[in-house]
């Protein structure tokens, strides 16, 4: 029977660190780092998210703030927002709140951004100086997965790493970060031939395609880390009891919301894996932090104090 | 007994089609592709690499020419020729011949470059847009693997593919090939417990760790597609006599040159591998047809062709 791996006080040991550090800055600098956040439209999930991030920073003495824009802003508008924070020596870290309203082009957006303040690491320049395993900033989802493997005190070097899923904000950059640190990584996907045979090597495995529950115990070697990054919202209450048995937080989420998050791996494999990150409260309270954190790397970054 | 895969060939057929293209690009543009080397110094193999580039180029009717700068050029002085190539717009591709003398800072060096001119593709932004599979230069070495992997008739998507050497022109690069072609792809490098073991899965191996003939037959699936990127020169003559018996042409190598070039791959491994790629004349070749091709891509890309 393996242990629960909680995002929470790896979290919370995140942000106290990140806190301490900006009140440092502050000191020395005269200035607390600066996130802003630039939101286009009235996406209602897309509000909640900005609020949450300027919440955060506040919480830890960082700028918080953001710039909400009409539905309708065009892509010259946007443009001009994003270079007046390009060029505003008060803002650290700039975050384009996506998704975008369709007829802004995302990847031409994101292209505008300065990579130094790029604190969600996904401008070209960003990746590819994350294949270079140059000083950058990468993105916030696989960077949490780090530590979280670090505070399961499993040493990634020499390690035969497993991510299941390809995408440009977990998969690939998740790959990248494994391969600086020395694991060898293996990435699966859809195409994959053996996708159990395949993750059942791992000494780390990293869930990572949005498929709720797809990882069985026959994708799990005795002993390993598994590392859950999928969440998908299951409303059926036959797969629910299967997955969760008579959990009663389960059933509260299924009456109050008529939903409950899963994630891309079964929690049964808890007692073939030796750590098991839960579905809500494992990777979720990582991807903030990591913002906090690269919102004080992109201040740092950008006066080469890094 | 398996084939050898000779780069020659293929090479040969790629550079034919990049002369077919540039003498209509000629035709409809006006002009033919331009490729710009900068050769900083006066290092014997540099400049001959540059020379070839160039008579590569002018044998394709593409318009090759190169700058030659003293060993002492400064920072300063690179940057303005460098900004000046990427002002020119006869200038679609430009090349900085590697290594730089001692004082001259490479990776920034290279990022002065446009992304859209870097032929090479190892801008931090040519690597990123290779990562999320976005139109952009792709480094040379790989795409010629890519190649000769084609030249088999072996389908990458849903293969175990792997990469042995995790190095910034071909292991990183190869990976993100192999990823967008939807192979399963593992990378392996010096930390790797199981090297052996790993290979041994791969329908499709690539060997780039610079080792002498290190992947031995242990690490070969049998039917294997081999791809052997190394070379070293090997000077002892017992390891050429085990490795190549009496053949001639390694004898003649010795007595000429004092050394043999030998691959990563023990080339006896050609009795289990269903293909192996020869050293030299194996992948060499491909290196500067993809330049060629590059150079062409480059001029497209500018002008939105391709």
């Amino acid at each position: 029977m393996g242990m629960w791996l909680e995002g929470k006080p790896v979290a919370d040991r995140v942000r106290e660190a990140v806190k301490e550090e900006a009140a440092r800055l502050k000191e020395t600098h005269g200035a607390a780092p600066g996130l802003t956040a630039v939101l286009v439209g009235d996406n209602k999930s897309s509000q909640s998210y900005v609020r949450t991030k300027e919440n955060a920073c506040r919480a830890l003495g960082l700028n918080g703030r953001s710039i909400h824009l009409p539905a309708e802003t065009s892509m010259d508008e946007l443009r001009k927002v994003i270079e007046g924070l390009n060029a505003d020596e008060t803002v650290d870290a700039i975050l384009v709140q996506l998704p975008l309203p369709g007829h802004l082009r995302t990847n031409e957006v994101i292209g505008w951004i300065r990579p130094d303040k790029d604190v969600d690491g996904i401008h070209p320049a960003s990746l590819g100086l994350l294949v270079q395993n140059q000083p950058g900033l990468r993105p916030c989802t696989p960077l949490g997965v780090l530590e979280l493997i670090k505070a399961a005190g499993v040493a990634i070097e020499g390690r035969d790493v497993v991510i299941i899923g390809r995408s440009l904000i977990v998969g690939k950059p998740m790959a990248a970060l494994v391969t600086n640190a020395s694991g060898t990584v293996t990435i699966c996907h859809s195409k994959t031939k053996d996708l159990a045979g395949a993750a059942a090597r791992a000494d780390i495995l990293i869930a990572a395609m949005g498929q709720a529950a797809f990882v069985g115990r026959d994708f799990v070697k005795p002993g390993a880390l598994v590392i859950d990054v999928g969440t998908s919202a299951v409303s059926d209450p036959e797969k629910i009891r299967t997955l969760f048995g008579d959990d009663p937080a389960r059933a509260r989420d299924l009456a109050e919301k008529g939903y409950t998050l899963v994630g891309d791996v079964d929690p049964r494999v808890i007692d073939k894996a030796a750590w098991l990150t839960p579905v809500p409260k494992g990777v979720g309270p990582l991807t903030i932090a990591m913002l906090m954190k690269n919102t004080l790397e992109a201040f740092k970054l950008r006066r080469n104090l890094a």
